[in-house]
Order: C-alpha cells, then sequence, then structure tokens
C-alpha cells in the first residue's frame, strides 16, 4: 500500500491590520478585540506554512516541488498582502475581519483552485510566535 | 460547507521535576530512567501549546480568542506550576509520574472543562526543544 | 475512556544530495531540479522528527522512552547518513532520488521495524527550515 | 580582577510603520524605501533585546533583575509602541524616520535614564528574523 | 594583518535551581526573588555558549576544533550540572547563588584552564529565550 | 555625541564541503577532521550573518540598507557557493579547507571590497545551530 505523504512550504509577509467590525459599536469592538482594535493599526511578521498532501511522483520523488508553492504564493498572496495594510489595501478585506483564522481561509481559497486535483492544501498562518491558526482542521 | 480552524496558544512555565515510580525498587527506577530519577530534581522550561479546534465566529472573525486561552492557562497551570517542584508542590502529580506525556494529559483535565462544549482542544508539551508530546493524538 | 498520545524527538544529521533521475536527459533533469540537480552535489543540515503514538503505559508514565528513539535513529539512520553522501555512499538512495519525500519514506522504513507493534510511527523530516515534509499524512 | 557581565532581557511589542521623508519627492521615497513606503502602511512583530553591562552585586548575584528590565520596557517603551502606528501614534516618529536604526536609537534614549549609572545600554532591535539593528556599536 | 577569530560551540543542561540568599531573610528573599525563591527549586532548560576567539591554525582552518569544546563541556560542566540540582549537588553553588549571571562565571572558571592560553573565552548562557547572560562583557 | 549603529543581515545557501589538508596523510586528515573528512562530501544550510557598523544617514535613517547588503550576498557569494560543492566548484577553496572559519573569512573578503569606506564589516556563518563562527573578532 502506497502511504499519502505531506511537503510543507513557509513563506512570510509583513502587514499591518486591525480588528473591527463596523456593525458593532465602539465599545463592543473595544470590548471583542481590545488593543487589536486601535484606529491606526498595527502589524505583524506573517509566516504562512502551506501544507500540501499527496502521493510521490516516482519520476521526481516529489509529491509537488516546493518552487511551485513558492512561486503560487508570491503571485497570488505575497503580490497582494507583502508590505501592505490588510484592511485597506485588499479586496479580501473589505468586509472580513482580517483575524488570524480569517487571513488562512482567504489563503486557501487563493492557493487551492492551483493545485492538482489530486492534491489537498491545508494552511497554517502564524501571526505571532505564540497565536497561530491551521485551515482546515 | 464550512471547515473547521484550529487556534494554537502558547505559553511557559519553568519547573522542577523528577520521574520516579515508589512502586519499583532502586534499581529498577535508576534503569527506566536514568538520570531523570536524580534524586534532588531537575527542570525544564516547559512550552505548552493549546491546540482548539471548532467554526469560525462570524461575528468576530475567532474559533476562540487566543487573549482567552492565555487567561484560562494563567487560571489553572501556570498559577499551580510555574515557579515550582511538580512532584512536590502539586496535587495532580502526587501519584502520577511526571513525564511529559502525563503532564500534557493533566493540562488537558486542568483546561478542556472552560471551553465551549463545540470546542476541541488537544495540548502540545515541550520538554525540550528535542522532546515532545500531544495529548490527545 | 483512554486517549492515545504521541511522542516526538527531534534528531538531526549532515549529508550531502543531489537530485537526479538517470532515465531523464541532462535537460529534463535541469528543468525539474535546477540548482539541485548540480553535478557536485550541495547539502543539508536534516531534522528529523519521530512521531510515536501509542498509550501512555501507567507504569513509567512513557508512551515510549525517547531514549530508546534517539538510540534508534543512531544505529539505524545517523550511522548510514550522518556526514555521507546520500547518492554515493547509501544503498536505500541507488536507484531512488534523495528528495525530503523519499528520506522521509526510507527513515520511516528503517525505524518502523523496530517499534513494539502497538505503536505508529510518522517521520517529519526539515530539509531547510522553509521546506520539510511527513510521511504518511 | 572582577570582570563585567552582561545581563539581556528580550520583549517585543507588534506595530505599524511606513518608512517616508517628508523631504524628499514621492519617487525619491520610492527609490531609496520601494515597498516599504506604501501609504497605507504595514507592520511588524519587533523583537527588542536589552543588553546591560555591569559587576555582578554579590548581594543578588544579579549585574540588575531582568525582571525590572521587563517592566521598565513595559512602563516606557511598549506602553507607548505596543499595537500602535509608529508614524500616527507616537510622538518619537513624527519627525524620525522609524527605521530599525532609529527605533533601537529611540529605545536607548527611552530606557536608559531609567538604569543606574554604573550600568551600559544596548538596544538590539529585530525587525524581521533576518533584518536587525544593535545601538550602540 | 591577520584578524582573529571567533568560534561558537553551543550545549544545553537540564537542572534545577533556587534563589535564595541565607544572609537575608525571608522576607527579603522574596522581595528580591519573587518566585525564583520558592523553597521547592524550579529549573531550566540552559542552553551555553562557549565563545572562543583566537587565530586561525593554517593547518586544520580551525582556531579550535567544536568537538574538543563539546569534549570539554561534557567533562568539566555537564558531567557536574545536567540533571542535577545547583543548590544542593554542586559544590560551586553551595555559597553563591545560582543565578545566570554566576553560572556562566563558574563555567568560565571551569573551562578557561583547559584552553590554550592564546585562546579567550567568553561564556553565553541562556536560561530562557527571554533571559541570558554572557561572562565577561 | 553620535555613537554608531550595527546593521544585521541574515542570507542562507546550502553547500556540500569536506575538511581534508592534502598535506597531511589519510591518517592524519581522519585524526584532525573525523567524520568531517569522509570522501564524498557532506553538507550545510549555512546561515550567514553581515554585520555592518556605522553612522546612521539622517536622509534614509538607514546605516545602510538591508536590502543592498541582500543584493551584495546574492551577486559576491551566493552566485557563487549556493548549492556548490565548496571544495570542487569554487576557486576560493581550491587550496583552503572549506571549515566555517575559512569561510567566513573569504565571505569578508567578497563583500568588504562593495562597502563605503566608512562602514565596517562583521561576517557570522552559522555551520550548523550549534556551531558558528564571526570573522574577524
Amino acid at each position: 500500500m502506497k502511504h499519502k505523504t505531506a511537503v510543507y512550504r513557509r513563506e512570510h509577509f509583513n502587514a499591518a491590520h486591525r480588528l473591527f467590525n463596523p456593525a458593532l459599536s465602539a465599545d463592543e469592538n473595544a470590548a471583542l478585540f481590545g488593543k487589536c482594535s486601535y484606529p491606526n493599526y498595527h502589524g505583524h511578521n506573517y509566516e504562512v506554512v502551506l501544507k500540501v498532501v499527496g502521493e510521490i511522483n516516482p519520476v521526481t520523488g516529489f509529491v509537488v516541488d516546493t518552487k511551485h508553492l513558492s512561486d503560487l504564493m508570491k503571485e497570488h498572496v505575497l503580490e497582494k498582502f507583502d508590505h501592505r495594510n490588510l484592511n485597506l489595501d485588499t479586496n479580501e478585506f473589505k468586509t472580513l475581519i482580517p483575524t488570524a483564522e480569517n487571513i488562512a481561509m482567504v489563503i486557501h481559497q487563493l492557493i487551492s483552485p492551483h493545485l492538482a486535483p489530486n492534491l489537498d492544501l491545508t494552511v497554517i498562518l502564524y501571526e505571532t510566535e505564540r497565536n497561530y491558526v491551521e485551515y482546515p482542521a
């Protein structure tokens, strides 16, 4: 029996963001998000790991070339998000709060259409060394 | 279909411990645990990661606020274990050997009652950079 | 109900390798593997993590002693691969391309026969901080 | 002869910033600072290390208590910079470009008046894992 | 002109300790050392870096073989301190408070007599990722 | 008084090498270099840090743009060494043993002519997480 194998590729981008739900009052936003909702934004060094599961191709010894994963990230994610303000500069977070959970989900939506259908994608996003998320789980 | 998402929060504490089973002889303890059973204790910088799986709340963009996970760890785990001798200062390890496996299981028991029932908890415990465990697996 | 627990042990080795498929032309190899196929080899600091899942033994508090995992790695993997050229010095990669995926699969084959049958092994292999794999996934 | 000893304490904050010199044209700013000058800010997880050199106090065994260094950072630096926009929310960077070099120099100015005169302070600031500075050098 | 070169070798040990000055009252110890003075000890994963400065030997290309530094650490430091209680199990800390500063100074005293006289030793000791020291500075 | 400031830029490359002095016998090489002298090479993920000391330019807030340091590394070092066999593929190590000490010295020689004369360069080279060097010291 052939087992599946996972390949991981780590990339990073630096961005500003703010957690704020316009449907809620200022007090409700402050209660929910604390200093993460300060009006003038703060930022992070985001680390993104793509995890891709599939079978090893006997010709290449690869499940998928990590260079290809890196290229997909550059074209579909870093070009949009790196050195940007996620709330102001991106379409994806015009109406979606840029929490780590939502950023991981959006990166999944941006990358998965470009992977071969026999490959499964998971996105792991580090907002800080101590706070990170994985989508889907 | 809505996928579930995992949120991870890393905390740390410093503690002394010793691996020793009082039901066994001194020789058996030495054979099983080697220098980990030296009588006067040694210690570690423990890193604990809580992994919580659930659905993203559309109002907050969170599965669970990592600040809440941090507060739960402070109240229910760090208050008891940080800068303590696990064998001498805690009820949990009066009759349970404080291996990494058992410490992770105990932290799971201390934290999970305080999480909403639709959330699933896994505890990852690093005893050193090279030795770590995950409960449940 | 008793949950299973995972124990992780990290080891490392330094080796040279080259990605090259002798069934393909020089141009095809260059197109597939780029600078990873340069003829005189390059190398990596490989980090290997063994993940072993099983039940906690109540006598020891261990699923498996990490010292035992370390000894298995030394005897069955590091002795063969550390400070070696994977393509030239090992039987395992005489006819198998030493990609991270294949190295992880080979380490799984070398270690798993030596584990108790009620334990499940996964191998995680870091080729660099940014490229790593997991077998099986 | 008694040698001096250095004590290091690491803290972190998350902030937004933008590199921009108002005395220069838009083109000159773009040429100098590239994507670091994008108008809507980006951000970083800044890691700050205070290095304090002095003699070991025989009563305490400390050069300086790292808890005291942590408290000084919280009161004089993190309170001002954490989760803030350095360009918009701080007096220090109203007329000074918030490069890593200048942030380290400003932190030095904010902390050094609060240290005993026989202690020497150096500030190490990590903007990313790959870009960092030290003041004074 | 030939410049000098520094060689660094990192080792680690796990130990228990407690900060306590027997010349002071219980209240004074609590005020000075807080939870670091709890009576039953806590512990750390200590990381020790030896920095050795000298000239490159043209025959070997080494200032000093890192294997030799590792052997010196094993024989003169790890044998004494690893998996031990620094306060109870060592002569060095019978009358000296085992702060990071003092541990670094003691390691310097234990290692430097075994280095060639044309080599200069500095010891860097990490008590945690956030608290570390360097002796001499 | 204006203090000087240090700027650090970290890059990496992967290479194969072997420690071997052709002026010595096979036995002498084995005694000196152990498994590092195995005939078919091994390799490392080398991390290189350039440390550049100078004054902060008030127009840019930079001592030197880390992008410039990165470009210098790509052109003068990575182009030559990345994914190469240091012994076989480079002129620099045709007659010089590629120890970490010598690699750092060579990188210093390759980069320093391209820096402004008022800047001082130090090269820090990590061969592994536990073995690294600094030139000059």
